[in-house]
C-alpha cells in the first residue's frame, strides 16, 4: 500500500466512518485531523466562525508530522483537506500518499449533515466548505451515495492489491487482450483516457460487462492507475500509432520510474519505436515494441506476438506474453523476441503487408471465378473450401470462404459491400521502407496501389462508360487459377522476408527466420500450411533457391504466365497476381534490358556503366556520339 | 571593396611593400603600424627586446582609432598583428574589415630579412613572431613567394571586383551550370571544397581549362568566397543531396546575413528543404529549393529549372536563372516560379520518377523487339527513328537511337553492358511519398523496383537456368508495340502528375499544371511531345477524363492488352507496360473485388466497411458468423 491513506472531502462525507471501517480491516492505525485541531479553532468552529488559512496552518503542519510519524508502517488519516496548498502542506515530504476523494454535491451532504447529531461542526458553514473546495486530481475518487462498506472494499481493492500488469487503451484489440491476460489470472489495471460524453469510465464499464475482468480495476486517472501497479511495472499501451501513443507516452514518463517496462503492442512504425526506446532509456524505463497480430478474436484467444528491444525487458514479460499467446502446432507460444530496437514492429509490419498482398490476391482470384469463370459466391466458396482442405489452408482463405456465405435476405452480403479500400500505416510504411531499403517488393506495392486506386468510385463508374470497358469469360481451368494463385503467394512470402532480410542486413539484427515463421503459424492473419512449410526451410539463403521452392516454381509457372496472359487480356485488373509474374520472370532473367537503361543514364547523366567483360566493377563512361 | 584592409604577416613578410602598391593602384591612403610605435617601443625593439602584450596595448589602440578615422573613405594598414586578441582590438568596432595575410616559412622570410638594409627589426627576433604566430582563419591567404604585383593583382580581383553570383561544387553539373551562367554574362565566384589529393585547387583549375570562365574567382576557403560577392549575396549550391548539402549550409551560415540568397540546384528531398528553408530564415537568409534537370549537356546549354520558396526571393535571382534555362518553342524560358517551401524539389522529385518509368518503358520495349521480335539494335534504332519523328517524340527516345547505333568493334556496345541498374535518391523519394500520400503510382514503382531486382545478376543466371527460363517469339505488330508503348506513357505521366496533385493538396500549393508541363518541354530529361500536349490539356481534374486522353485510351487500349498478355505469356518481365494496364483496367472497372477485402477487414479486425446501397458513407461492421 501507500504508506499513508489520506481520505479527503467535506465535513458529513463520511471520512471518519470510511477511515475507521478501514482500520478495522487492514490493522493501520486512523487519525481523525478534527482531533488534532488546537483549542482556538474548536471554540471558532463551535462559535459557527470559518477558520482561516492561518488557523489552519499550525494544525496542517502537526498532522504532516504525524504522517511522518507514521510513514514507515502505515496510517490512515481523515482530513477535509479541502485545497491544494492543504494538501501540499500535508504531504509535504512524504513520498508515499494515496489521497482518496469522497464526493458528494452539496445537497446531498446536507441532507446527511441535517441527520447528524453530536458534531462540533454546524451544517450552515457546509457551503463555505464548497466554496473553497479544490477538487482533487491525484485522488481516487469515490461517491458518497455509495455504502461506506461499498466505498472500502473499493479502495481495498484498488489499494491494498496492486496489479500485475496494466492496459492503457480498451479499443478492440486492448480489451481483448486484457480479457485474454485476465484469463490466464493476470491481475491487471485497466486505464482509458476520459473523453467527454464519447470515452467515460471506458474501463469501469468493461469490466462491469466482462465477468472475466472482475478482479481488474479500472482507471481514469493515469496517476492512479500506475500506482495500482507492482513495481517494477510492466504496462501493455495499446492505443492507435503515432501522436496518441506519443500523447500517453508523455503522460506516463514523470510517473514512471527506473527498471519499469513499458510494452507497445500497437502498429507503430519501426523508427518511432527506436526513438522512443531511446527517449525512455534516458530515465531508466524500458520499452518494448511488440507487434502483436490476430485481430479481435486473435488478441482475446491468443495472438501472434513479436516482441523487440531490450532482451532483459522481454524476459521479464516473457512468461505473461507468452501465456496469452497462440500456440504453434508443437505446442510452442506463438511469442519469441524478436531483436532490439524497432525490430519487433519491423517484422509486424512486413507481416502485415504480406497480409495486404495477400488479401488482394484473394479478391484477383475472386473476382476472376465470379466474372472470368462466371461462378456464384457460394460456387467460389465451395472451390475454395476445397483449396483449404490442402496445402493452401490459411486463415484469410478460410475467412473468405465464411464471407462468401454471408446472405442477407437471400442475396449475397458480399454484393452490398462498398468496393473502396482502406488502410492504415503499416501497409504505406512497408512500402516506403521497401523503397528506402532498395528491396522490390512489388506484390505489397501493388496491393497497396489497388486499395488507393479503388477509393475513387466515381472516377471508375465513369471510365467504365467512357471506355465501354468490360471483363470477359477467361480461357484457364480452375486448376491452372490455383496453380497460378499458389505460386504467387509463394513469391509474395519470399519478398517481404527479402524485405526483413534488408533491414536485418542495415539495422544488424540477426534474425532467426525459422523461428519468425513459426511464430506466425497461428495466431496472426497470415497463418497458412504454407507458413508451417517456411518455418522449416527458410534461412539467410534466397528461399527461390531451396529445391522445394524451385519444384513448386517448375509445376505452377506455366500456369501462372497463362492465368496472368488471358486475365489481361480479358480485361481483369490483377495487378499482385501480375507483380508475381513479372518478378519471376525477372529474377529468371539472366540478361536483361537494364544495360539499356545503363546507357541513358551515362548518356545525360555521365553515370557510369559496368561491362560484361569487366568483372572487377569498374566504372566506365563513355563520351557519346552527341547530336 | 571592405572600407578597411589589414595587411598581417611576420616582419619580411613584404605588408608594407604589397601596401604601398595597392595604394597606388587604388588610391587609398597607406598606413604602416610600425610608423605609430611609441618611442619606447622602437628602443626596445631596437635593442632587440620583443615587446610585450602589454608595450603593444596603446599602439593597437591607437591603430583601431586610426581605422574608425578612415573606415568610411577606405584605408590599407599594414600591421603584423600575429595574435588573434590583436586582430580582435584593431578591428573592435569596425564592420567592413577584410584580412590579408602574408604567407611564409620561417626560412623563406629569414632568407629575405638578411637581405633588407635598413630597419630596425633584428632578423635574430624572428623566431619569436612565429612562435607567436595564430595564423588567421578569416583572411585570404597569398604566399610570399609570388611577387608583390602578382599578389596585388590578386588582391585587386579579389577585393574590387565582387561576383554577382557564386556556385559552391563543381561537380559534373555545378560545373556546367557555372559555364552556362559565365556564357551570359554573369560574374561568378566558384567555390569548391579542398580534400587533399582529391580536391585540389579544382575551382582554379576549371577556371584555368574553360577560356568562358576567365572572369570568374576561385577559391578553396569559403568565407573569401562569401567575401568576394555583392551583397545580398546569391549563392548557387550544387553538392550531393543529405549530409554534403547540410555540411555546407552550416559552414555557409555564420557567413551569411540578411536577405542573402541561397539556391540549393541539388536534388534534395523536398523535406530536408522546408527544414533548411526554416533553418535559415531563423536568420534572415532567403532559401531556394530548386530542381535543376537536364543533365550535364542540359545544365550547360540550358535546363528545366523548377525553383520553390519564398518568392520574393525567387524574384531576386529569376532573371539570372530565366538567363541560363532552355526555352520552350515559343521562347519563353524553361523556369518558373513553383510554389512555397520544398515544392520546388517535389516536382523535381516527381519528374525524376517519371522519367524511371520512361526508361523502363523503353528498355522494355527495346526487349520486346530484339527478343521477341527479333529485331537487330540497328534495327531497333530504325523503328525508334521513325517514332521519334511522330507525336512519339522524346529526349529519352533520342538518346536511345544513339546509343543503339553506338558500336565497339564492329560489335553493338549495348551488348557490352552490364545489366545491373543502379538509382540515386529522388525514384526511391517518390515512391515512398506516393505510398505515404496515398497516390497510387506504380509505375514509377514497378521501374525502381526493376533496378533494384537487376543488381543480384548471380541469382538471375543461377534461375533461368533451374527454371530453364527462356523469352520467346511474340505473335503482335510493331505497331501494336507503338500503341501500347503511347497508351503505357499517358498513363506514366498521369500517375506523376497525381502524386503532384495530391502533394498540392496536402500542402496547400497552388499549382498551374500546365505552366509546369510547359517548363519541361524543354531543357530536362523528360522532355517530348506528350509534354508539349499536356502543356495545353493539364488541369487541376483528372487528366484521364480528357477527351484528346479517352480518345488515345479507346484507340490504343486492345493493343495495351494483347502486348502485355503476349508478352507475359511469353517469358517477359515487363512490370511498368504491366502496371500501365492494370492500372487502366482498375480504372475503369466501375464495380471491383474490393468488396472482398473491406469484407475480410472487417472480419478479422472489425475495421468497418460501406454499403452500396447507403450514400452516407456510414461505417457497417457485422458479427460475422465465425467457426
Amino acid at each position: 500500500m501507500q504508506s499513508i491513506i489520506f481520505i479527503m472531502g467535506v465535513s458529513g462525507s463520511g471520512k471518519t466512518t470510511v477511515g475507521k471501517l478501514l482500520h478495522e480491516q487492514t490493522g493501520f492505525p486512523f487519525f481523525d485531523a478534527d482531533d488534532f485541531h488546537p483549542a482556538a479553532n474548536i471554540e471558532k468552529m463551535k462559535a459557527g466562525v470559518p477558520l482561516t488559512d492561518d488557523d489552519r496552518a499550525g494544525w496542517l503542519r502537526t498532522l504532516n508530522a504525524l504522517a511522518k510519524v507514521h510513514v514507515a508502517a502505515g496510517a490512515i488519516i481523515a482530513c477535509s483537506a479541502l485545497k491544494l496548498k492543504y494538501r501540499e502542506q500535508l504531504a509535504q515530504g512524504l513520498q508515499q500518499v494515496q489521497w482518496i476523494y469522497l464526493k458528494g454535491t452539496y445537497e446531498m451532504i446536507y441532507e446527511r449533515m441535517q441527520q447528524r447529531k453530536v458534531h462540533y461542526f454546524s451544517a450552515a458553514m457546509l457551503q463555505s466548505q464548497f466554496d473553497i473546495l479544490e477538487e482533487p486530481e491525484e485522488a481516487w475518487h469515490y461517491d458518497v451515495k455509495d455504502e461506506p462498506g461499498q466505498i472500502v472494499s473499493y479502495i481495498l481493492k484498488q489499494t491494498f492489491m496492486k496489479s500485475a500488469f496494466g492496459v492503457i487503451g480498451l479499443g478492440v484489440m486492448g480489451k481483448s487482450l486484457a480479457m485474454n491476460l485476465a484469463g490466464k489470472g493476470v491481475t491487471l489495471s485497466l486505464y482509458n483516457r476520459f473523453v467527454k460524453d464519447k470515452e467515460e469510465q471506458v474501463a469501469e464499464k468493461i469490466i462491469a460487462a466482462n465477468p472475466e475482468l472482475h478482479d481488474s480495476k479500472g482507471f481514469e486517472n493515469i496517476n492512479a492507475f500506475v500506482q495500482s501497479l507492482i513495481a517494477p511495472r510492466k504496462i501493455l499501451l495499446m492505443v492507435n500509432a503515432g501522436a496518441a501513443t506519443d500523447a500517453v507516452i508523455e503522460q506516463l514518463m514523470p510517473l514512471l520510474g527506473e527498471n519499469d517496462i513499458v510494452i507497445d503492442g500497437g502498429n507503430s512504425f519501426y523508427k518511432d519505436t527506436e526513438q522512443r526506446i531511446n527517449l525512455l532509456k534516458a530515465k531508466g524505463i524500458q520499452f518494448i515494441g511488440a507487434g502483436i497480430s490476430g485481430g479481435e478474436e486473435g488478441a482475446l484467444k491468443g495472438p501472434s506476438i513479436m516482441p523487440g528491444g531490450d532482451k532483459n525487458a522481454y524476459q521479464q514479460v516473457q512468461t505473461v506474453l507468452e501465456s496469452i499467446a497462440a500456440m504453434d502446432k508443437n505446442g510452442k507460444a506463438c511469442c519469441a523476441y524478436i531483436g532490439p530496437g524497432g525490430s519487433g514492429h519491423f517484422v509486424k509490419m512486413v507481416h502485415n503487408a504480406i497480409e495486404y498482398a495477400e488479401m488482394q490476391l484473394l479478391s484477383e482470384v475472386y473476382d476472376l471465378m465470379r466474372n472470368g469463370l462466371q461462378l456464384s459466391p457460394d460456387a467460389i466458396a465451395e472451390k475454395f473450401t476445397e483449396w483449404n482442405a490442402s496445402n493452401l489452408n490459411s486463415y484469410l482463405l478460410e475467412i473468405t470462404i465464411a464471407i462468401l456465405h454471408e446472405k442477407e435476405n437471400g442475396d449475397f452480403l458480399i454484393d452490398k459491400i462498398l468496393d473502396t479500400g482502406s488502410s492504415k500505416g503499416t501497409g504505406s510504411w512497408a512500402v516506403a521502407t521497401a523503397a528506402e531499403l532498395g528491396v522490390p517488393a512489388g506484390m505489397m506495392t501493388a496491393a497497396l496501389n489497388a486499395r488507393y486506386l479503388s477509393i475513387n468510385k466515381n472516377l471508375r463508374v465513369t471510365l467504365q462508360q467512357s471506355l465501354n470497358h468490360e471483363k470477359s469469360s477467361v480461357a484457364f481451368s480452375i486448376d491452372e487459377l490455383k496453380a497460378a494463385y499458389t505460386l504467387a503467394r509463394i513469391i509474395n512470402h519470399h519478398q517481404g522476408f527479402e524485405l526483413i532480410k534488408a533491414a536485418a542486413l542495415k539495422y544488424e539484427w540477426a534474425f532467426n527466420y525459422n523461428e519468425l515463421a513459426r511464430i506466425w503459424t497461428n495466431g496472426c492473419i497470415i497463418r497458412s500450411q504454407l507458413m508451417e512449410q517456411l518455418s522449416s526451410i527458410l534461412s539467410t539463403d534466397t528461399l527461390l533457391l531451396h529445391p522445394a521452392i524451385v519444384k513448386d516454381m517448375l509445376l505452377y509457372k506455366s500456369a501462372l504466365q497463362s492465368t496472368v496472359a488471358q486475365a489481361l487480356q480479358q480485361g481483369f485488373s490483377i495487378p499482385v497476381m501480375s507483380e508475381a509474374l513479372n518478378y519471376l520472370h525477372a529474377t529468371a532473367t539472366a540478361n536483361s534490358a537494364m544495360n539499356i537503361i545503363q546507357a541513358q543514364r551515362d548518356y545525360f547523366g555521365a553515370h557510369t556503366y559496368q561491362r560484361i567483360d569487366d568483372a572487377s566493377g569498374k566504372a566506365y563512361h563513355k563520351e557519346w556520339n552527341k547530336q
